[in-house]
């Protein structure tokens, strides 16, 4: 059994103007969807980022994957470096934190020869991960400071979020309609004040629920230990306070609060010096950077054998890469925090039906072989057109915000 | 599909007097033979140790397997832990390095559902580990000094070997045999200075074959050191030269050359100090204890996250072990060094036919589906046979040496 034909079709989803400490979301957030097709007809579904250098380098790649056994996922792994020489990084050259691109074209491959895996064995992917520990996995709310509108269109439906009070009604929003229990809110955007402040009321609010902060390291060393004191006995942890191992590992030194990262440790050859340095106490794996299913579980036992927490980071999202996360998460025993998704923030997607109902915040494992879900053509041809049709062909918040704010600079740390 | 039966035979398979640091090898090497049977009549095979320790964890453990989905391997794992309350290690008090018999027992079960997975999907073992990277995997010489014959027996087929010259004699046996490019020596056995002429006279006579000496802990701190000083561009690694975490950091502190190990660091929770303290640089692997295939794997990665290499150990074994170790050190990218294996010492077997052929010391990895080995009936029912005939039920290399020497007595460490 081969693999005979690659299908990559980038996609937009309509995403909204949520706050970060770059910028803000442009009206889509773009992915690649991709099909791998086998010569007996099996087809398995992948997802991916949808950024040029991305795109490109899976299309570079996907030709190298033809005749390969979907089986053979070290020689995928061999077979996509050997096609991407040099590849570098996915990201712009200002990224504080960057991907491997042989890193996120095998993940992005490896994804659909676990589903044909599945698909062959009439078993769901976790099957192949060692079996689900759980049958549903609980996710976190993703809380974000919003603009009303995008430029140009009407306020959507969760309007702006611009205070503490206002984070309080999304947060009430997020937990009502999915049952959410830990509470993320996405920080570095206003004054620290305002977002200790906001913690303070979520706490109020919601005494009984996980926080956590994740301000994409724009913070300074002064500003996140300032910050960690405020909130030591509110946040089960802090991610991603301030850029860098250095800086990570100060922070950390200072506080009791646990670090949870996803922009210092992105790759396994950062994991020794992290653990030898103590810089961080919990990692977010993310199967689109991290190699895929498999790759994920092994990032899974690591932070196990070295005493490090699990939990797992998320971009703007479909369903396919919801699927494939809850299956990993499901298969890890020791998945220490509920897992992070944009899904909520999403609204659209390409897989057939309905098959994701967030209970009590938690997903169930789908049961269906492989990832459990399939394509359907009309969503999918929706979404390309959408992606055809903008002239957006790459992230970028902060020239966005520009247009909200022509004295908008991007400053990293930005408090 | 279910778990419907589980067959536990505990088996002796005829052994040489072979000796170590602690004495010598009984006439028999006991194994226990693992057949687990699904409700549509697949059969998985496995094997483990034969001590009474292990069989009687077997036997409990089997119980609380019958029902379980072969795929549900974490499920396996807890079952197990259940089974086996307070568990304990699987060696006597003695022992210096123990294994735990809830890891022992859920070790000896992986193998059978990863052996029935493979068969259900029709693909070999390999292939549920990401694939074969290599085609045929190398294994090194088991060198061991020897008595000529056992205690009122005639002279094997090996002779006496109890000088440097005659352990270039059996090298160039097994080279000449087997065509192994690493020799590994066990030693603690003779006086240092003996043992450091054998590895000098081996390099010579060998001069491109990479070679290692494991005296199971057998030296002193100050041994350790000294020998490692005489044979600092000989040995590729020295393996356990001294007993425990401490002395294994003092002598890696005091010599250029990789230690290896599988005697301070048999389970995941002693991976992270062993790094912080750069106790050992090579980690050898054993499905037997590790927790089976999967885990292995695991494994694999995080030594090649830790920058630590990875290498196999082994005790005396059957074919099905030898299959299972070759697919799994087959889908291990990073396997950096060539595996131990007693299996050329061992002479029967209970699979079926000759599967296993060493070509320039390497062992094709099995194509057929699952670990692609079968039971021989009449074999097994032979060595089951030996096993009920023997007193001997428990491995005791002391007392058996005390039969030759009466005088003889276990020290550790020995020189």
């Amino acid at each position: 059994m081969r693999i005979a034909e690659i299908h990559l079709t980038p996609v937009a989803i309509p995403d909204k103007p949520l706050l970060n400490c770059k910028g803000v979301h442009q009206p889509y957030a773009l992915r690649t969807v991709i099909e791998v097709i086998c010569d007996d007809g099996t087809v398995g579904l992948g997802e991916s980022y949808g950024s040029i250098k991305a795109l490109d380098g899976l299309r570079r790649a996907a030709p190298a994957l033809v005749g390969l056994d979907p089986f053979h996922l070290h020689e995928l792994k061999s077979r996509v470096i050997a096609a991407l020489p040099g590849g570098g990084g996915i990201n712009a050259k200002s990224a504080v934190a960057d991907h491997k691109l042989t890193d996120v074209v095998a993940s992005g491959f490896e994804v659909p020869c676990m589903d044909i895996q599945g698909k062959l064995l009439g078993r769901p992917v976790s099957d192949l991960l060692g079996g689900a520990v759980r049958s549903n996995v609980p996710f976190s709310a993703y809380l974000f400071f919003k603009f009303a509108a995008h430029i140009g269109e009407a306020p959507d439906e969760w309007g702006e979020v611009l205070t503490p009070d206002q984070m309080v009604e999304e947060a009430y929003k997020m937990v009502d309609n999915y049952g959410f229990r830990s509470l993320k809110l996405k920080g570095g955007v206003l004054h620290p004040d305002l977002e200790i402040e906001t913690m303070l009321k979520l706490r109020e609010a919601f005494p009984d629920h996980p926080l956590r902060i994740d301000p994409n390291g724009g913070w300074t060393v002064e500003t996140a230990i300032h910050i960690a004191r405020k909130l030591e006995n509110v946040l089960e942890y802090l991610e991603d306070p301030v850029i860098g191992m250095d800086q990570m590992a100060q922070v950390a030194a200072a506080t009791s609060i646990p670090l949870a990262t996803n922009m210092i440790v992105l790759e396994f050859d950062q994991i020794a010096e992290a653990f030898r340095r103590q810089a961080v106490q919990i990692v977010l794996s993310d199967h689109h950077y991290w190699g895929g299913l498999r790759a994920s579980t092994h990032l899974g036992k690591i932070c196990e054998t070295l005493g490090l927490g699990v939990s797992m980071h998320s971009n703007s999202h479909l369903g396919i890469t919801l699927a494939a996360m809850t299956h990993v998460a499901a298969a890890t025993p020791n998945l220490s925090f509920d897992c992070d998704t944009h899904y909520p923030w999403t609204g659209v997607d390409v897989v057939e039906g309905s098959p994701f109902t967030f209970r009590d915040g938690k997903l169930d494992v789908l049961k269906q072989p492989g990832l459990g879900v399939s394509l359907d053509r009309q969503k999918l041809a929706d979404l390309a057109s959408l992606y055809e049709k903008t002239a957006m062909k790459e992230r970028d918040d902060t020239a966005y915000m520009k247009l909200f704010d022509p004295a908008y600079e991007r400053r990293v740390p930005r408090w």
